[in-house]
C-alpha cells in the first residue's frame, strides 16, 4: 500500500454523452484525519444515472461537482484511524466518500453497517437505490392489490425493487428493459409477470398487451419513448412516481416535436393522474422501515438482485459512461479495494 | 309563451374551433314531467370550456354528446310543474337541464337555491366554476401565507375565485388574462398583486418579474405558452392543480416541436413538484364548505365577481365559440328566459 491516495476527477464538463475524457485520475497525498474525523479507505463504489447531472454546471437536486473535483459517489468504506468518538478502526461505514481510494470524515451522512455482510449491498438493494423504489413505490405510487406497476430499467438497481415491491404487494408487475437478456432475467429471476424489451419496434403495442387492465402506477425513471408509450395506458386516477429520466440526462437541446406536452397534460387533467417527482432523501425518516421490509423480504427469499461488478477504481468512468447507455447488467459497483 | 321547446342540439362534431354550423337550432313540443318528475323552465345557461370536449367523439370526463342531441350544460331552472314530492312550482333550481328552454327531470344532480339571490351566482362563483377554483385550489394547491399562486383566464369564472381565495389566504395572487382591461379588472378590482397580458411579446419575462420569489402555486387551466413560462419558475416543492388545457381543445394534432415533455418532467423530478388532474365533481363531498365559505367572503365583501351576459338562447353557440377565443369577460351565461 503506498502513502497515494488515487482520484478520479471532473476534468471536464461533458457536452451531451460523457467521454474518457471529462474524467482525470490523479494520485494525491493520502488526507490525514483531524480531531473529530476519521480516515476511510474505500472498498466498493457505487455508480448510479444521478452521477450525470453532478457533471454539469448547474444544481440539480445538488450542487455541481467542481471542475477538477472528485466525482462524488457512494461508498462502502473502512475506518483505519479514527479519532471520532463514535467510529473505530475496522468499521464498515456507508456514505458518500466519493471516486477515490481514501477519505476523511467528520461522520456527516455515514451510516455503520455490519462488515460480515454482503457490503456492496449497502450500495444497492439496501442502499440508496433500494430505498429508492421503496420510497417513490410506496409513498407516491401507492400500489394497491390488483393493480398494474409498470417500472423501467427493471433488471437495474431501482427498477429491480420496484417490480418486486409490487408483486409483493399484490400487484401485476411489468418491467421494461434493453434486450431479451435482461428481460429474463426480472421474469424468471426476479417474478415480473412481463417485460418488454424497450428496443423493439412494436414496444407499445406490446406494452399495452402486457398491461391489459391499463397501467395503475408507473414508476419514472426514464422518458422518452417508454413513457410515451406508458402514457395513454394509464387507468383513471393513475400514479407516476418521477424518480429519474436516464434517458435525456445526455440532451444538450430539447428533442425534436412533435410537442407532447400538451398530450400528456390533457392525460393528466381528463384521467386524474397524479406526477411527483422526488429524491430518497425527502423519506430520509423512513430508513429504519426500508431496511425493515427489504431485509426481511430479502432474508425470506422474496426478492432477489443481481450486481454488475467493475474491478477497480480505474474502471468508474467507463462504467458510468456504459451505465448511461443501458450496458450494465444489475446494479452497478465498481470493487476498489478487499476488506 | 308557445308550446314549444327551442333547443340547440350539436349538428355535427368540431374539427379544431367550432364553427356555428356545428349547432342545429330547433323547437320540439315542450316535454311533460311523468310520475316523479318535474318540468323545469330555463332562467340562465352557464357556457364553460369543458363544453368543447363534450363535442368531440370520445369520452374525457363524461361521454360526449351525441350527433344530434342536446347540448350539455349548467343551468338555473325554475319548477312550472311537479310530480316530485321534493320540488314544488316556483322553486328555482340548480342542475344540468342543457342548451333547451324547457327540460323534465325526476331530480337527479338538482339542488334548490335561494329564488331571491342573484341566480346566475349558482352557475360561476357559487357554482361549478367557483367549486373548482376552490377545491382545486384548496385540495391540490395547499397555498400557505407568503407563497405565490399564479393563474390564467384571471379575470374569468374559475381564475379570478382561484386568485382571490389565493389573496385570503395570505399569498401573492398573480394573474394572466387576455389585454390590458382584464388585467387592470384583476389587480384593480379583484385585489391581485399583478396581471401578465398573456399576448406581449415579453410575457415570460413579465411573469418572472412578477413573480420574484418564484412560484408556489400554479393552478393549471389554460396550458400552451403560458405553461411553458409557467414551469421554470416554479419552486421547489411547487404544486400544479390541473383543471383544465383551454389553449389545446381545439387542437387537431400535437403541436409543432421541440418535444418540451422531457424538460418538463426533469422540473417535476428535480423540483419535486407534484402535478394533479381533477375535476369538481371528485370533491363533490366539500359542497357545503364551499358554500359556506365562498358565500361567506362574498358576503363580506371580500370577493367579487363580474359576469358577461348574453341575451337569449339563440347567443349561445356564438358564445362559446367566442369562449374558447377568450372574447368573454367575466363568467360567461346566457339568460334564456325572466323568472
Amino acid at each position: 500500500m503506498s502513502n497515494g491516495n488515487r482520484q478520479v476527477l471532473l476534468a471536464a464538463r461533458p457536452v451531451g454523452a460523457p467521454k474518457p475524457s471529462d474524467f482525470r485520475i490523479e494520485e494525491t497525498p493520502r488526507p490525514e484525519p483531524s480531531a473529530g474525523e476519521m480516515l476511510l479507505r474505500t472498498l466498493w463504489l457505487s455508480l448510479d444515472p444521478y452521477m450525470r447531472g453532478r457533471m454539469n454546471d448547474q444544481a440539480s437536486y445538488a450542487d455541481p461537482v467542481p471542475l477538477g473535483g472528485v466525482m462524488e459517489g457512494g461508498t462502502v468504506s473502512v475506518v483505519e484511524a479514527s479519532n471520532h468518538a463514535d467510529y473505530a478502526v475496522g468499521d464498515v461505514v456507508v456514505g458518500r466518500a466519493g471516486w477515490q481510494e481514501w477519505a476523511v470524515s467528520d461522520g456527516t451522512g455515514m451510516r455503520k453497517v455490519d462488515p460480515s455482510g454482503p457490503l456492496s449491498a449497502s450500495l444497492g438493494v439496501l442502499g440508496m437505490p433500494g430505498m429508492t423504489a421503496y420510497t417513490g413505490l410506496l409513498n407516491i405510487g401507492q400500489p394497491k392489490a390488483g393493480e398494474t406497476v409498470v417500472v423501467a430499467g427493471a433488471s437495474g438497481a431501482v427498477g429491480s425493487v420496484v417490480g418486486q415491491i409490487a408483486k409483493i404487494k399484490g400487484c401485476r408487475a411489468v418491467g421494461i428493459a434493453g434486450g431479451p437478456d435482461k428481460c429474463a432475467f426480472t421474469t424468471d429471476e426476479l417474478g415480473f409477470d412481463a417485460c418488454i424489451d424497450h428496443r423493439a419496434a412494436d414496444m407499445s403495442e406490446q406494452l399495452a398487451a402486457a398491461c391489459p387492465d391499463g397501467i395503475d402506477v408507473y414508476f419514472e425513471n426514464v422518458g422518452g419513448p417508454v413513457l410515451e408509450a406508458v402514457f395513454p395506458l394509464v387507468n383513471m386516477w393513475g400514479r407516476m412516481p418521477v424518480c429519474g429520466m436516464i434517458s435525456h440526462y445526455n440532451d444538450t437541446a430539447p428533442p425534436a416535436g412533435p410537442n407532447l406536452l400538451p398530450k400528456a397534460m390533457m392525460l393528466i387533467l381528463t384521467r386524474r393522474l397524479t406526477l411527483r417527482g422526488f429524491i430518497v432523501s425527502d423519506y430520509g425518516s423512513q430508513l429504519g422501515d426500508f431496511l425493515r421490509d427489504v431485509g426481511g423480504w430479502l432474508a425470506e427469499g422474496k426478492m432477489r438482485t443481481r450486481e454488475d461488478v467493475l474491478e477497480g477504481l480505474d474502471a468508474a468512468p467507463q462504467g458510468l459512461i456504459g451505465l448511461l447507455q443501458g450496458k450494465n447488467f444489475g446494479k452497478l459497483v465498481v470493487k476498489v479495494a478487499e476488506l
